[in-house]
């Protein structure tokens, strides 16, 4: 755990998002469901909107995750002031990227000018922004670094083929084209003096032991005795395990800065979809925080959530204000969370 | 650059290869080459034998990179004398993950039975182990953890078809299946006092702008728009980059300890491949320096190969020598190093 004593500021946030919005008519009629499908979607799964790299008329890949990072990355450094010079770290964390090798953050690295400094990119699901925070914090806390652009998104063009017939498809991968969505986000941490709230910690923790995986991601190379489903989900596991972890999350972040659960302004909570995250709110306990989500309107963009989250919160932040996220990664089972306290 | 003021001490380490060495002859056969391939692969590549975690008869896969990084960490622990209970960090670097998710080092934490702590996995090419030593030692450096399990290493085994007709191959790829090797490894690192050498320094740096990558390696999943050769190279570039990365490297290291060139006492190189190594340790201009290679016997392991080298080396350190490390990633140009020094 990162306890900074208020050394690390968060000097700027930006996001991108691919294309429009695409609401639940268009993407069932895309499907072929009719408007009972909708109405489904909209009680049971509570996601409205997503954004996706791929055009749903033509299939054509439109953005790919160097693009959106690209974007979010240039709007971080703006809204922080700074230039690509000021860099002298990067962190990124993705399921999805675009290649193996060279890692999209290189790629970015590349288009934004950086060079010359550490980079790395973490592969990682729901809880791959606050891995890449605190690996990020660490470092600048070890002193060597002073600047870091942190980064985090998903694009899911190589896993959803666009030439499907969902009809065929089974429940389980027809709801994730519902609840999965593209974007990117970027934050600038610093240990220069300015605006923007500090860092009061953050952690990550694994308690994925003898536990089946929740989810799982496959690739696919040019073996071709590799095949099979790219994705499987355990929703029943998901869905049981996530509100106790993110309630064991905040606990520990509150542990760790000493905060009580009424002490609390701000809460960003895990964003699976929006039905799950009005599940989880509830049973956090934090009676005085407002909910800051995003699911409703991005989808399930796995690494970019946090920071669409972000993007909400730090305009609202008052002097005294203490905001706690929580993000739980289902895959194996990783806890994280983190402090932010405007000063 | 971490300077860690001799609290990082390296305890342990361990490597894993699958199955028994492979010499060329045995490769050329599967290949459909004959003799006047096997001295052309001795004189211009210089890889003797390789391990694979495919069996060459069958083209069945008998190892995962999890089979492979939980054997090396094993190894490590072991030899560091501590428990998996000691572990309160891990990091690990591979371009090869089984899947993309759970991650492959959250794999192997629970096979090691370790938990409840931070996990990292850096996507990451031939720079790789120093990218997850980096890491490693700015978290311990930060104080907030005491011991770390560092692991690399790539299987090779998605990426080959055993079902291709490798006569029909164009020779940029037939040159993979010589390069190429499987394998994993680890280290342990503390800032508990104890036998082993410290970490004097650990460095890694980008230099990729405006450079074309070097290789290229895709994956693919369920969009069956997205095909094409998973693997590509610039060998030339590669080539003619590597050597003047790596003095660049060695500079950089020698410039943050403070050493000079003739107090280096081991070096350990690039291991592209055994000629290109011998090119590359001829260009270091280190008179003294015994050097450390691998690549003959492990074939390119990528990111094992590091801990293969610290493997031959740590049991010839003796008080007051000092080791130098260096690792070239060539996919997006990224130079790196490290020092170790022997009380």
């Amino acid at each position: 755990m990162v306890t900074p004593g208020g050394t690390i500021r968060m000097a700027g946030i930006g996001t991108a998002a691919p294309g429009p919005p695409i609401d639940n008519a268009t993407l069932g009629k895309r499907m072929g469901m009719g408007p009972m499908w909708e109405q489904w979607v909209e009680s049971f799964i509570g996601t409205k909107f997503r954004h996706l790299a791929v055009d749903l008329a033509t299939g054509e890949q439109r953005h790919t995750l160097a693009d959106l990072g690209e974007a979010a990355g240039r709007r971080a450094l703006a809204a922080a002031g700074l230039d690509p010079s000021d860099v002298d770290l990067m962190v990124m964390g993705t399921a999805m990227p675009d290649k193996l090798m060279p890692t999209t953050l290189n790629e970015i690295a590349d288009r934004l000018g950086i060079d010359g400094v550490p980079t790395f990119q973490l592969q990682s699901g729901c809880s791959g922004a606050v891995q890449a925070l605190e690996v990020a914090c660490h470092m600048l806390s070890a002193g060597a670094h002073r600047t870091a652009l942190v980064l985090g998104g998903d694009v899911s063009a190589k896993l959803v083929d666009p030439d499907m017939d969902a009809g065929a498809l089974p429940p389980a991968q027809l709801v994730n084209l519902v609840l999965f969505g593209d974007g990117a986000g970027a934050v600038v941490l610093t240990t220069e003096d300015g605006p923007g709230p500090l860092v009061r910690g953050v952690f990550t923790r694994l308690t994925g032991r003898n536990k089946a995986p929740g989810q799982t991601l496959d690739w696919f190379g040019g073996n071709r005795r590799f095949s099979g489903p790219p994705v499987t989900e355990d929703y029943k596991a998901i869905e049981a395990a996530v509100p106790v972890m993110a309630v064991s999350s905040l606990a520990e972040v509150l542990r760790r800065t000493g905060w009580g659960h009424s002490e609390v302004s701000f809460v960003l909570p895990p964003q699976l979809s929006g039905r799950m995250t009005a599940k989880i709110v509830a049973a956090l306990g934090v009676p005085n925080a407002v909910e800051v989500s995003c699911v409703e309107e991005t989808g399930n963009n796995g690494n970019a959530l946090v920071y669409f989250q972000l993007e909400r919160l730090l305009p609202r932040m008052a002097p005294g204000d203490r905001a706690v996220g929580v993000a739980i990664e289902s895959s194996k089972w990783i806890e994280s969370g983190f402090a932010l306290e405007q000063r």
